[in-house]
């Protein structure tokens, strides 16, 4: 198969671990003789220092011609703390996104065997879990009209959802259900937002289509204390934009690392994976960082393409590295001198 | 010392639990030579099956005319699950908060010894855990406008912020932070939310005035991952109404059981004590509720009016009956046949 692949490294660990993923999906090519052409861009805050914009025109429109793009991770923390800064690394995120219509950010969480004692959860707690979280990518808080006030003293952000954008991520949802063990859970706050209220109306709708799928919903709050008081009660989540940014982030805890979590950003036309961790400027060039997420990421993104074999191979290879340990710091504790390019190096080879 | 408490049971195990509060509060009067006067009103379902307002007048009236409130808790699942039902349960609360001024909400997360093996968590991950969580209460999503379109087919929520309203929450904040161990984190998403940089701006400028005490920011995603990997980390935690909504359910995981956490709502005038968690419907009725998070509510009502002798005495009750295990069964693997009102009778006896 012939792939055009944009590699987005972005900023912080983005660059490393982006680079182990691009050597296991080359192995790939190799081992099954498929032809991926890489060709790497500029976003976030890297983007601005160089070209003043945190989504060049240049980057989107090798987007829009590739037929999947890997991304690294976006943020700098000399953005964060400046209320007044015109441009944000994050916007370069949020823009490509919306720009390439990537309305549904799909994000397994599994608790892997070898690394039950890794969490911070108990064993009991965890063992088996498997979710599917469908987080809704484009729409809401997100992307809803900001406002601050002439004086600088009021602002506000719009929370806006419409039946379409509900609808096309929740037949994703379904199917995914469908395909798994019949489960669909709504995370909502109906009790208290409008917008929810069409989230819960829509999706009764159409469960009607899908009577092979149980549904049922959660208020926002106890989904937060459920995934961690019993993440086996869940199968597929499904949620609005702001929701599954918090409530994914904190499902990462179960798998013992956020070092570990992949995700596929999916719309009608494009596709996008990247792990789920962020920027972690602090661990940037210290051979620290995880490049488990990024490579796992790869893994979806060949089965996003009919690949199963192929991503079964990496997954394969990761799980191996993690029973015999070559693993970083962040779930090593035996062994803190693996690096983030020994794993990658350890994949390659194995695959 | 005189005080008049309005007692709003409102739905589902919150008239049970409430009854062992007002009890606990009681024996203290008699104990301490207090004089507590307890008016009961209705609130949420019930008041909406009675009067046909979630927040009849004569209860608003009532709480305007006392000293403090003691809330039992709301909501109703016929109501939840119909997205066009003109009046709900919450509105009842949520009115209530709004028309009394109580703007922050308080929120202690505790790991008592005795129960460090009820929690889904390790025992060294949430050992000494003490956290007070500040979340703003009558601004944000919660009470911004809300919008259906005409044909029923897009709808939108709000999130507005002035610097009024972050302000006089942040003072709470950072004066509770002086009094305990001087650490301050902000809880926002500054970098996508200007509603957020408009927190972060005012906090930073807030926090010259304290100069003792450290501030520290955390997107609101990292900090639901950070609450579960390591707990011990935060002193005081700061949020917007949503956020603080999420997280501070999530943290109940902390304690072994969200039936034992309490909460203070206090604005410039009134005050009123709840506990975190909801009306649990399928529990109602059963002898099962834990009335521990209302007497411990009922614990800061004393606190808040100086009462700290008394307050303590709660307390000491309160850890009596865990560490004898004469608690309900959420927390109570051995023994399934403690009810409700043992566990109030046994508080009130020990006091
Ligand atoms: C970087 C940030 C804008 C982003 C988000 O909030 O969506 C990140 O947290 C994520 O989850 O991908
Ligand atoms: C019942 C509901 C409206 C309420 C809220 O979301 O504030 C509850 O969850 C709480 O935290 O007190």
């Amino acid at each position: 198969m012939n792939l055009n692949i944009a590699v987005l490294p972005g900023d912080g660990i983005g660059p490393e671990v982006t680079k182990q993923a691009v050597k296991a999906l080359t192995a790939i090519a190799s081992e099954y003789n498929h032809n991926f052409k890489f060709t790497v861009a500029d976003v976030g805050a890297i983007a601005i220092d160089k070209h003043g914009d945190a989504l060049p025109d240049e980057t989107l429109e090798l987007c829009k011609n590739t037929d999947a793009i890997l991304f690294g991770a976006i943020g700098d923390p000399k953005y964060d703390n400046d209320p007044s800064a015109k441009v944000r690394p994050e916007q370069g995120l949020l823009k490509l996104r919306k720009e390439m219509g990537l309305f549904a950010n799909i994000r397994p969480v599994k608790a892997y065997q070898t690394l039950l004692d890794k969490s911070p959860l108990k064993k009991h707690i965890i063992e088996g879990t498997d979710i599917s979280i469908y987080r809704e990518l484009t729409g809401g808080i997100y992307f809803g009209e900001k406002q601050l006030s002439e004086d600088g003293n009021t602002a506000s952000d719009l929370c806006t959802y419409s039946r379409e954008e509900i609808e096309r991520i929740a037949r994703l949802a379904f199917v995914a259900a469908q395909n798994r063990d019949h489960r669909l859970t709504l995370v909502d706050k109906a009790n208290v937002l409008e917008s929810s209220r069409l989230w819960r109306k829509v999706v009764k709708e159409l469960a009607e289509e899908y009577p092979d799928v149980k549904l049922d919903f959660l208020f926002v709050d106890n989904a937060a204390m459920q995934m961690i008081l019993n993440p086996k009660q869940f199968d597929v989540i499904l949620t609005e934009n702001m929701f599954g940014d918090i409530i994914s982030d904190e499902a990462s805890v179960i798998g013992g690392s956020i070092g570990l979590l992949a995700s596929a950003s999916v719309g009608d036309k494009y596709a996008m994976f990247e792990p789920i961790h962020g920027s972690y400027p602090q661990a940037a060039n210290k051979g620290i960082a995880n490049p488990i997420a990024s490579i796992l990421s790869a893994a979806m993104l060949l089965s996003h393409f009919g690949l199963h074999n192929e991503a079964e191979l990496i997954r394969l290879a990761v799980e191996k590295s993690l029973k015999l340990n070559i693993t970083t710091p962040d779930i090593n504790a035996e062994n803190d001198t693996v690096t983030t390019t020994n794993v990658g190096d350890f994949i390659e080879d194995f695959i």
